[in-house]
């Protein structure tokens, strides 16, 4: 297929940072969008729930959007939904199982009547304008994830979405390959590939193995088995439950996130449980312990999930006794190593044995490692390579491999999020000027409204504290009325300092004394700057200090 | 050596945790003190510099105690004697270079003048009181760090202190298995010994692996090369020393705490530097690239350290230019991980080709692995057996390898801070009640003033922000003289909600309005509550609410 017109690719997540995937893919008329994800905030995003993406771009070019494809439900790739799609028309495409989980999203923020959901199967082909997407089955750690083929009228573009290369499949959760080739047979224009583990030398472990590292444990145990593990993670579920079954147990749920998961999995058809394997937290306390799996949420750490209500002795139906084995048949995601660590320490103090992957092979990455990644350069040979879903250092990496595999060197374009390319009829790109990108803060209802400046107080604030200081002044006579009082939050324990805050009263009054009558201005920044000096001279501290006078 | 009188351990920090070491040995009359170090506050502990024990326990026996021996010269070993040693007069023991750093800390806090510190070498016997502290050389990530035989009236005590064995070593730097065998040759009470890497298996790589490994990187690099390593390692600065001379390039430093730490151990003989080959920051930029190497502090990501610097494009004398090499030489603590791969990532968008752990050699931990802590066992041979240095589940772990080193499963004892032991002359042991410990919160000059209730308001403002309300009343005919007014800091960015806020204002009258008059304490209340209500309503917000009602 000849290149006729330009198509313009625009990164506007996910290229330099692992989350908040998104892109958008623009011929002169049309414009598909590729995933619209969330990221989880860093630690110094005090108070924010989650991170989304800078719509403008997307917004901005509404009118020749003709489809929302979606490569699978991670929240990486579906999480921002709910913040385009009131501003958008058009219709959300996805699996089967991606798109119930995004119905479920959707309901949560009133928009699911709004929004046109449309399922594809494995390797079809939907016409979305003067482009089209074919659906090729990738594996992943969550099911019915799709790697693109995108026919635009600048070429073939490949999108391998998140993968893996698995060649020894489990319940059919394999990366369709032959499709991949087939589509590029005749050329791929480009290729945009998933960079996560480019750094991890070889093949990543299959499922399969996991599958029977936690037949052995299952085997070997003698009581109770506790699991943690993603709650998306469909497949490990489909492992859990088969083992459970082999063994001789039952297994029951605690924790909304996984529940709510195997729900719409079985309603789908994706989830196979033998009869009478899954039971009710109720009824699996009162089994044996030889006969009792427990499923739950917290492979992370997180406060209120089942497992840190069990490892803090603050679960209501399962205290932990000896002789439980608890695993976690997950990733320690760096932010949260302390989280976590906390918890198996815990669990360790009630006297269980914890297996986590550190110590046992129980968990296999879901993205496909350097020989992988390889394996898929060499089968769809694209003309120009660009690394996706990855931190920086990935993409450079990424690109080196390419090269390697037979990319030319100036056709692998490491991008980062806001640079568009344009891919030209003559075989050149073009870069083009940046489109708006930007890492919008979500704190409750407010989207964006929190931004540097709230943040950095919020920083101030949390880490010193604050002082309020409160007088009402006369403003005719300019004599005080009321106060100076002196009030502080998260500064000191105020019992053991009350002289120093009474040393701060004194102060501003000497510096009530010495100012200017009328100049309330002066007035207030002189108490400000006077009392933060005397902190840091008495103290080594720097709190928020916020003069309050009221003139009457 | 047969036991006489009892003998009681008291842990005060470090068990149970990676941090914080301290702890005490005491028969009836006499008191010494193993290690006084801090920890590093998690990251929930805002505005906290560091962590350190209760010293109450060696406050109340001051009488007693006749020694601080200091095993090695990390801060989680001697970080915290600043605080302990205004309250307590005894000569502190540790090597000459541990000392001089200790040296250097308590001049920071002007404290030097007032202690006795009493060098010791290695295998030198010191009485104190009716005991005897041995010392034995150790190889750990620092230099002249000791592991201890302690005479005690209850028996021999071998406490390992933070130890790797390097069979093969570089620079002297070895395990001294030799005087522990003699120490405990005719039998050891007790042992203590480090827990960190209990979980690794096999031997811990060594010094010359990991120079060998820099050496071919120094031969192969064409471009300059920057380095970072832990600030104390002075054995692995060595290597970067003599291979920049092996390979015809000059090093450079930037950073403080390398700077300072090389200094000292220049002065005491203990760095070896060929001539010329220690240069100037400012002749350092002079040379051809190939010449070149900087050592700087920033393994950890630290914001304001050289390596950060750098990476931001903020150091003065530095800016990375492509064909640099940057080697991280360290390990990546975990709740450092993000500010690392920050670092990490700008230093690729600036061009440079980055080494870590992760991808090569590079670092080698200075914590004996399992078989390293079997010999060690093995070694001593000892009755009791208490690990030390851990994480609760590092200490559980490490019973048990005593347990298959033939200590008997009921003399492995795995405690926790606090609980107190004491070692019989009839060969049992009797667990006294519980010594008094805590985490104490330093924050600048206060000390223990900052506890759970300011760090849960630090939480809360920094989590959600802040909100006043402060009006003045007429407290003869209760009426609003000037108000409600409302500010905020760090919870919404005001110009996009004084809606919000007028709304506020208007819930603020309503409330007047509708309380008996005079009620400064329920008005209050009310404010509070109907404000925050309000406003997790409208926004999804909880912010710290504080009413201001000013009665005159």
């Amino acid at each position: 297929m000849n290149s006729t017109s330009p198509v313009t690719l625009t990164p506007l997540g996910g290229l330099g940072e692992i989350g908040m995937n998104c892109m958008t893919f623009a011929s002169k008329d049309h414009m598909i969008v590729v995933d619209c994800g969330l990221m989880f905030p860093d630690d110094y995003m005090l108070g924010i729930d989650v991170v989304i993406p800078r719509f403008d771009h997307i917004i901005a070019n509404k009118e020749k959007l003709r489809g929302i494809v979606l490569t699978h439900a991670h929240e990486d790739h579906i999480g921002a939904l709910p913040w385009l799609l009131p501003y958008v028309d058009a219709p959300v495409y996805g699996s089967t199982f991606t798109l119930a989980l995004v119905e479920n999203k959707l309901r949560e923020h009133d928009l699911d009547r709004f929004v046109e959901l449309r399922e594809v199967k494995a390797n079809d082909r939907v016409e979305m304008g003067d482009m089209a997407v074919n659906f090729f089955p990738v594996c992943h750690s969550i099911i019915q994830g799709f790697g693109l083929g995108i026919e635009t009228p600048a070429g073939r573009i490949v999108h391998t979405g998140d993968f893996k290369i698995d060649t020894n499949p489990l319940h059919g959760n394999f990366t369709d390959i032959d499709s991949f080739r087939e589509f590029s047979r005749e050329g791929a224009l480009l290729m945009l590939s998933d960079s996560t583990n480019v750094e991890r030398e070889g093949h990543s472990p299959n499922e399969r193995e996991i599958m029977s590292a936690l037949s052995e444990i299952f085997k070997d145990a003698r009581g109770r088995i506790i699991i943690t593990l993603f709650s998306s993670h469909l497949q490990r579920m489909q492992e859990v439950f088969d083992l459970a079954w082999q063994t001789g147990r039952k297994v029951a749920v605690s924790g909304r996130s996984i529940m709510s998961n195997i729900e719409t999995a079985r309603r789908l058809g994706y989830l196979s449980i033998a009869e009478g394997v899954y039971v009710d937290m109720d009824k699996l306390v009162d089994l044996p312990d030889e006969e009792c799996v427990l499923l739950v949420t917290g492979s992370q750490g997180e406060p209120l999930s089942a497992l840190t209500r069990i490892a803090s002795g603050e679960h209501r139906q399962l205290k932990i006794k000896r002789g439980d084995l608890v695993i976690l048949s997950s990733r320690f995601i760096p932010g949260n190593v302390r989280a976590i660590t906390r918890v198996i320490n815990n669990l360790y103090r009630l006297g269980a044995e914890v297996l986590y992957e550190r110590i046992a092979s129980i968990h296999a990455s879901g993205h496909a490692f350097k020989e992988e990644l390889r394996l898929m350069l060499e089968t769809v040979r694209p003309k120009f390579f660009v690394p996706v879903h990855g931190e920086y250092r990935h993409l450079v990496k990424h690109s080196r491999l390419a090269q390697t595999c037979g990319v030319a060197t100036e056709r692998c374009l490491t991008l980062e999020n806001g640079q568009p390319v344009t891919f030209q009829p003559d075989g050149t790109v073009r870069f083009e000027d940046n489109a708006p990108v930007d890492k919008i803060y979500v704190d409750g209802k407010g989207v964006g409204d929190v931004g540097a400046t709230v943040i950095k107080e919020r920083q101030l604030l949390g880490g010193e504290g604050l002082v309020i200081v409160v007088m009402v002044v006369d403003g005719e006579n300019w004599e005080i009325l009321v106060g100076p009082n002196v009030e502080s939050k998260g500064f000191v324990f105020e019992q053991h300092y009350s002289h120093l805050l009474d040393d701060a009263k004194c102060i501003v009054l000497d510096i009530f004394e010495n100012t200017p009558p009328g100049d309330e201005t002066k007035l207030k920044e002189r108490i400000r700057s006077s009392l933060r000096r005397f902190f840091r001279k008495i103290l080594e501290r720097d709190p928020v200090v916020v003069p309050l006078v009221v003139v009457i």
